[in-house]
């Protein structure tokens, strides 16, 4: 058998719909809020501007189908449910840290391309 | 005069938009396709797969509007363009090919946990 290799020049490829989960703009944020550390579900509301309850119900939902956060519920009165990312998760921390940090350095830059353009 | 410290965790903070161009499905792919290298349109067209002729030319359009690739026009008939990264376009480029990278070293995770979702 062979294996193909993954490729995200190949529209066929599975790897261009992992690109689209991690690149998910709420996706992006609520991982990248996360971090290395641990969130409940209104501290990642408090931290994510701008994200509804629904939205972030739902990213968190995909996140935790797709294995990049892991989801605790300590199963106590009030509920009490907590947020981290799972291994595969943190090991891609780094980058899209990496991405949110250039979008904040490079802001004036793209923008004063955009004056010029 | 206060800076105002850019966040991408801020929803009105512009950084929020650079971040959208940059992690733009077909800007994302364009850029890594072109790399540290020159590429023509049909050379990126055929490179980029599933992307249409007018999307390519929107997103190419786009990338140069924000000053992430540079469009050089050789003035011959047949007409010639190629397309560069520019040196704020170059900045990303480890960024975004790690996490194409990332998409197609871990496909294979995210389907498992997928599965046992």
């Amino acid at each position: 058998m062979t294996e193909i290799k993954p490729n995200v020049f190949d529209a066929q490829c599975a790897s261009r719909e992992v690109l689209a989960i991690v690149t998910h703009r709420w996706s992006m944020l609520a991982m990248y809020a996360i971090g290395t550390g641990t969130l409940r579900h209104h501290e990642l509301k408090a931290k994510i501007g701008g994200i509804s309850q629904k939205m972030l119900t739902q990213t968190l939902r995909h996140l935790e189908r797709d294995g990049l956060v892991a989801r605790t519920d300590h199963g106590v009165m009030p509920p009490r449910v907590d947020y981290t990312l799972t291994p595969l998760g943190l090991t891609l921390l780094d980058t899209l840290g990496g991405i949110c940090v250039w979008a904040e350095q490079h802001l004036g830059e793209v923008r004063e391309a955009r004056q010029r353009y």
